[in-house]
């Protein structure tokens, strides 16, 4: 049985940290260059990461949220019947990450110093801009030997590390913040409290042939599923698994 | 050694052909989704194409062209020494594909009326905007079994192969409408007549570390070669191949 696995981000932030993670994803895979269409989606993870970069001060708010993590996690030390050691570890964890991002300069600072990313970002976002006689540096570049191209890839890829280990350490503790809870969604629509959380997930068996739309703040979600074939809300019971993680 | 294969378009219309037969091969190598990212320059692709068809009345000047290829071509029959069955052959395969372009609706019509297509394109191209938040109908069409998502691509794809063929015969043709002369690029830059060409075609040793700059209309162009590594004019004698296609 296909299970279908969403997630809704419950605030702004969420929202931005959540794409952030999905193109670092997209970027590290296509670094590979192991399908020929590679590059069209490493350049654009990396260029639409650059993009939310100079939209959002970025740096300082991930930090708030290490800060917040480690406040959190302290209030469990010397607490009876917690596994110290792995407290201990966890807060270790969380200060390495916060100090790599402290010392890291502004994300994306070096791939917008990187002269060749620079020379080919502008024209890439054309329709079809990716040709030989829009970008010829580009076709230079796609032309030297996979070593070389890999290497480059790592070299930037690496400059987003500190963000990367930031974000994985925060996302990873906020999805595991919750257990998941069976639920039914009574004529295709649940709604429920959110008590300030961040994301919500969502598991359900891919036959009921539904995706779900959500709608929520950090106070308040509603679910409504609709069906795919017809565009429309579903009417059915859809019985689900929900984790809401603060 | 490795040869870099470099095109320019000297006009406008070629421009757009050269851009269209790019994101056509890109959409159709993704079409397998042998690759778990193909999806991302799939739509891309195609959302290219649909923008690229808003701009300009590609069917019109595409039936010009082949009625001008028809008339270069006709010229020669019964001309002595003319091979007159392959002259005939390319004739009726002119006039094939300009049946299918006449008979076609407007280039992406079919794409414009999908409703799954048409509830993703927009916000498809925000930062970061694949998300199974941002596109839960794409996320749930991503979970569906391979044979379907590649129905679903191969009906998108067809309702573009009159595009497809009549475009493959006209860039066909005009490429090999000239051979390839050795030529030499002296302080790294040549000059020339281009007598109402349509493309550029240049071949030369990747071992000189450059990339070409072309500027052009219909009658004059100039080539410039570039270091890669410096982004500096090249001073040196580059051995190059051009062809001058009309």
């Amino acid at each position: 049985m296909t299970i279908q696995r969403y997630e809704h981000p419950l605030n702004e932030k969420t929202r931005t940290y959540l794409r952030i993670e999905s193109l670092l994803r997209q970027a590290q895979h296509c670094a590979t260059f192991s399908d020929p269409q590679h590059y069209q989606v490493l350049f654009r993870s990396l260029f639409d990461l650059l993009d939310i970069f100079e939209q959002i001060q970025l740096k300082p708010e991930l930090l708030k949220d290490l800060d917040k993590l480690k406040l959190t996690y302290s209030n469990w030390l010397n607490v009876p019947g917690v596994d110290q050691q792995r407290l201990q570890g966890l807060l270790s964890e969380i200060a390495l990450v916060h100090k790599e991002v402290l010392g890291a300069q502004r994300f994306g600072t070096k791939l917008k110093e990187d002269s060749f990313l620079s020379s080919i970002r502008q024209r890439f976002n054309l329709p079809g801009g990716a040709c030989c006689f829009d970008l010829p540096a580009l076709h230079y570049w796609l032309h030297q030997p996979l070593e070389k191209r890999m290497a480059d890839a790592q070299q930037w890829l690496k400059s987003l590390a500190p963000l990367n280990h930031a974000l994985q350490q925060w996302l990873n503790l906020t999805r595991s913040s919750a257990q998941f809870k069976a639920q039914i969604a009574r004529n295709g629509f649940f709604q429920s409290d959110a008590d300030e959380a961040n994301i919500l997930r969502l598991h359900f068996a891919h036959d009921y042939g539904v995706y779900p739309m959500v709608s929520g703040h950090k106070n308040r979600f509603a679910i409504k599923f609709m069906h795919f074939d017809t565009g429309q809300a579903s009417t059915q019971d859809i019985e689900f698994e929900l984790a809401i993680c603060s």
